[in-house]
């Protein structure tokens, strides 16, 4: 029996890898999370990607992306293919994330429990509107923008989310790359002028509804 | 010289289609959206993929799914394939929209400009909480839940957004259904059980932002 057959072994990230694939690992993660709960320590190709709508063969091919994760005759160890897509997304660690923006989303973001559950800790929040910054948000911290660079700096914040009107985003934008952030998540419709080693994800909240009315309009009894 | 080959055509939509597919023709359209007001007339598939970050294979082969839309020597007509998108997605259409929950998150909804854009019309809110509904939210009007099913019939609306917290959210999904919408798309962190015959989309903001923390980690500088 050949043991390499027995291991399962992550190789390093090539950075072509289709956006697609890293949000269906998310997925994955989820699903798997779920299964633990549920008290299942192992699964399959199949199984993962039936609950997710996706084919066994494209599960592999995602995976194999990243290295080898599965054992002839077993499938997958939950709880060994959890902490290895973890280290892949990056949210084996702990991210100290800024909101920019008290009005409705920053709040809204503020209170959602999602992130937390993933590594994102929202550490700080910031506003130019002194009347949004009176107290806390959902024990969250709130600063003047003014004090952006500072706090960055003191809460060693390494993402931010930007929920401010489009004419604001790409002020702001510049502020947090400024303040030495590494990533940028973005959910104003404007594209953000932002250095290369920024990096950076735009939110379109319509293309959420887009996939929705696709699959309206595309049922089989709808023709 | 062979007549087919000047033809644009669009075939029926095979259902299969993978959910990147349809989430990558949203930003085609954008794409192509953007291209018409900077008053470009043609594009091709290099063009469209490079500043989404796609190879001109990548963008053939995605629209293939849904028809022949090329001219050989020209490209794509912005004017031909924008409307061919949308007929697709679903958006040469208006669809009226609710959105259920006036918490934060619903009211960031009520207030976001990238829906209409897209043929989305939010034409009625809902909550149980009556201060809630003392006045309309960003001129859209608001009832209480207990009146869903009637407004929904009145107002001929399709789809339902559900920006309530995660306890409330099957309710609201079941009012949802019972009223007679046909999709619904779900910001609550809980999988829905909803009949076949309704399409739902669900959205998970923390995937956003792992995509973020993986581009970060996976940085060529930072191995």
């Amino acid at each position: 029996m050949d043991d390499a057959k027995e291991k399962s072994t992550q190789q390093p990230v090539d950075v072509q890898v289709p956006a697609a694939v890293v949000s269906r690992l998310s997925l994955y993660l989820r699903e798997l999370q779920e299964l633990v709960r549920a008290g299942q320590e192992t699964t399959n190709s199949t199984q993962l990607g039936k609950k997710l709508g996706f084919t066994d063969a494209q599960v592999r091919k995602d995976l194999a992306y990243f290295g080898q994760f599965g054992y002839p005759g077993i499938g997958y160890r939950c709880e060994e293919l959890i902490p290895a897509i973890k280290r892949i997304l990056g949210t084996d660690r702990s991210w100290p994330v800024a909101v920019v923006g008290l009005g409705n989303l920053g709040r809204a973001l503020l209170g959602y429990r999602g992130f937390d559950e993933q590594g994102f800790r929202v550490v700080a929040a910031f506003d130019v509107d002194p009347d949004q910054l009176q107290q806390d948000v959902d024990s969250v911290e709130t600063f003047h923008l003014d004090r952006l660079s500072e706090v960055v700096k003191e809460k060693a914040i390494r993402l931010g989310i930007i929920a401010v009107p489009a004419a604001a985003a790409q002020e702001v934008a510049t502020k947090l790359v400024d303040a030495g952030v590494d990533g940028v998540l973005n959910f104003a419709p404007v594209t953000l002028a932002l250095p290369d080693h920024v990096s950076r994800v735009g939110v379109d909240l319509a293309i959420e509804l887009e996939q929705l009315s696709f699959a309206v309009v595309n049922r089989p009894e709808n023709p």
